[in-house]
């Protein structure tokens, strides 16, 4: 009977053992994970408390039932779970820090973008059964297609609403029938960025469109963007084309007057990106790059290349001409890895990125399948900029819980989240991709640390100079604190104990 | 002039030093992936180049278009593709050692399955809806069914055998509309194992039938196995039932038997396998398992608990019982990690595992989330038995290339590739899932290597004991110079200089 007691005793000394090594390996892990150093004050604890409540709700709806769960279906049918989260609704109202990668022509919400086919003086013709808008002063329409005003083409036939709208949006209700595989998604992707291009590219709309863009991403609290521009030639109804040089004015005075009606704002920075394209074109982009840098070094941080990876040259196809822009003092912020082809002429384009000492990478999807890349980018701190609704949409993975950035996060990269093309896929500003970011790919027990190191990454790893960067952290904290007392005020009755 | 020369020298060099360091993190990163320390052999060379050709022809015509790339399709979509495949061919041939993971009731063809349903004496009914199988003495059937002889129903109704068909696999045309989540999957998979079970059970049928899982591995060149079994009752027609520690003899008995047939095959231990439940039935399958270790420790290499991970109990739900099979020596194998849910109760089991000592993971496809458990698996080399075909069916992953054995093979980690229950989804042995893994989840530029460590991982980190792993290995050392030998002279006009 004694050494039975004892017997009993080692168990369950053993078991209570065992329970302390299992807190303690969970606690280990939990520190790792990107967010996990922050220390939480007493009221971003209440808020945290908030968040969690409500996280866990639709987290364990999702476990019951994954129709439930939005981060597990594309995003075309998830939205509108999305929409009703309270998880999401919270994410709004958090100041997001920065939007490091999206594109300039593809970045407000898809209504707006709709709403300015209904324009004055825009014409439209097919080409190859796409899409094509222009503007013109009545009567002086070129001859390079077979132009028709839209708002009359919109009176003749009650359908050709929504086949336009078809032709400058991704959406559709069954992605899977529709984009049968990768190449069919960027296909239409890119004749939707050749149906709206000469709609934004007239003067008044381009100013109108990218202070547009400025406010989608301010009234989802985004304070700050480096964005990838590939500065298109503008132009009036005259017939005056501005060269891409000219275009940064523009630019650079919609940005100036947003701030003065937003002072708040702490502005934007362009990343220089010309498609990846044959050497006479990449040539020319070279030289507008070098222009550039010199005319408006504080307002051209750097430069990428861009258009779909697989399908293009890869970086190191453009090393001279590379090497030489990094002679005059160029910053690299390469799109990388942006595929699902392991150990082929893509995903290389990650080792050519870390060796050309880029900045940050654009995507690095690929990156968990190459061990000495993770490695350098983690003791350099390269930042990766995911991109999840983008990576869904574009088809390299289904299920958002599949992201690699689980590892990235679990493993505390330097990881910020963007939006790449909101447009196209009827996302607007940074929270969408917050949200799936939060509640698919890390895991259920990540935090308000874990988004709170999102929005100070954006701004630790954006271009602002250290000046300007300090400035703008110093200001994204005061927004914070005022996130946290309103949340506690709006949520009074809601904060578990 | 002499200053521009100088500048193009300098310019050439820095490039030329460039290509030199990029050639040596490609090669640093290669020699890190699994298989990359491994030394060819002259002769070995050769078959990798022939290996290597196909690889890349077929590779590069899903890069092209990934219509033609099996591994991104679904495996009821991609068998097809892959049973045209020279590389598949080529894997067929291949000694792949051991079967570390597959679960006895699931392991035939489907074909020999649906085979089986024309034996004599086979009644069905339905139970709400699902068919039910046994085998009655005429006249002498049970009243828990509406029994019918399946054959008589065959007769009198035309669309039965379809209908049968479709009870006893998972095969769909449109896989995603048939089971829009993976609960359903997981439902219907956990309903077929309902259909056949006493359908196998029947025990001259159990004999032949693990008489034939045996064959279909010796077929595919894989000679032995590690397999996980519940260890099931067994009846005879005269109503004789064999209590599970029983039913070990027939297992014991068919492998001799297969072994006097097939003198080159190793054999096969049980892994006894348990689904989780509640703790009366727990409890019971405990008591089989202590009894089982003792009365035939050969044979019963360890313990595991089966079923939908995210549906049932955690392992530390059984941590007191575990621990009581722990102090009387039982090795476990646990299945955990199968899941999406990261930071969950499902993925938490990845962590038991490793603190209960498990000798190899089953699944673990969560475990690139977790960084200390990569970590103690790397150190402590508990291999991962990576089971592809299974994932994708059972819904973890759509494109294999998202597979997270992509980050475990590329650093080097102790993989092994397993079938778990090719019958259910028309997969036969074990070359689909090599195929799978090898042109799917590896890199382009994996090659033989990496085949020859899957295989010979297979063996170092089987059950079974030391002496008998060294006569294992030094068997297949046999065999795979025997592939290369037959390889060479079989594609002697195909192999590229």
């Amino acid at each position: 009977m004694y050494y039975g007691v004892v017997f009993l005793f080692l168990i369950v000394s053993a078991q209570g053992d065992y329970f302390a090594d299992r807190d303690a390996f969970i606690k280990e892990e939990a520190s790792e994970m990107l967010g996990g150093s922050i220390q939480l004050t007493e009221k971003e604890e209440k808020v945290n408390r908030i968040l969690m409540q409500y996280k866990f709700r639709e987290m364990d709806a999702g476990f019951q039932n994954p129709r439930n769960f939005a981060p597990s279906q594309h995003f075309f049918q998830a939205r509108r779970l999305i929409d009703n989260s309270n998880v999401f609704k919270l994410i709004q109202t958090i100041p997001k820090g920065a939007l490091l990668h999206g594109h300039d022509v593809c970045l407000v919400s898809s209504d707006y973008l709709y709403a300015l086919t209904y324009r004055e003086n825009l014409y439209a013709c097919t080409v190859n059964g796409r899409l094509r808008m222009k503007f013109f002063e009545s009567g002086r329409q070129d001859n390079t297609c077979n132009w028709n005003l839209i708002n009359v083409l919109r009176i003749i036939d009650p359908s050709y609403d929504r086949w336009l709208r078809s032709q400058i949006n991704l959406y559709t209700t069954h992605p899977k029938q529709r984009y049968p595989n990768i190449n069919d998604v960027w296909e239409t992707f890119e004749s939707i960025i050749f149906s709206v291009l000469e709609l934004l590219t007239y003067r008044p709309v381009f100013e109108e469109y990218f202070y547009q863009v400025l406010q989608d991403l301010y009234d989802d609290n985004v304070m700050y963007m480096d964005f990838r521009g590939f500065l298109p030639s503008l132009y009036e109804l005259n017939g005056t084309i501005y060269q891409p040089l000219e275009t940064i004015r523009f630019y650079e005075e919609t940005i100036e007057k947003f701030k003065r009606d937003h002072p708040k704002f702490l502005g934007a920075r362009l990343i220089y990106s010309p498609r990846k394209d044959d050497n006479a074109t990449m040539s020319s982009s070279i030289t507008v790059a070098k222009e550039a840098r010199k005319t408006n070094p504080k307002f051209v941080a750097g430069f990428d290349l861009v258009g779909q990876e697989d399908a293009r040259y890869p970086i190191i196809a453009y090393l001279n001409e590379l090497k030489e822009l990094q002679a005059l003092g160029m910053d690299f912020f390469f799109h990388a890895g942006e595929t699902n082809w392991f150990d082929t002429k893509t995903d290389f384009n990650l080792i050519d990125a870390i060796l050309l000492g880029t900045k940050r990478i654009g995507h690095g999807y690929a990156i968990t399948k190459h061990p000495k890349v993770m490695k350098l980018v983690k003791e350099r701190q390269i930042a990766i900029e995911v991109c999840p609704i983008s990576n869904q949409v574009l088809m390299l993975v289904d299920d958002m819980r599949n992201h690699p950035a689980a590892t990235l996060i679990a493993n505390g990269f330097p990881v910020v989240i963007s939006n790449d093309d909101p447009t196209f896929w009827g996302a607007k500003g940074l929270s969408y991709d917050f949200y799936m970011a939060f509640m698919g790919i890390a895991g259920r027990t990540a935090d308000l640390r874990l988004l709170k190191q999102f929005a100070l990454n954006s701004l630790t790893y954006s271009s602002l100079p250290a000046d300007e960067k300090r400035a703008a952290i110093a200001s994204w904290e005061k927004d914070w604190q005022n996130f946290i007392d309103i949340t506690i005020s709006s949520y009074a009755n809601e904060i578990p104990h």
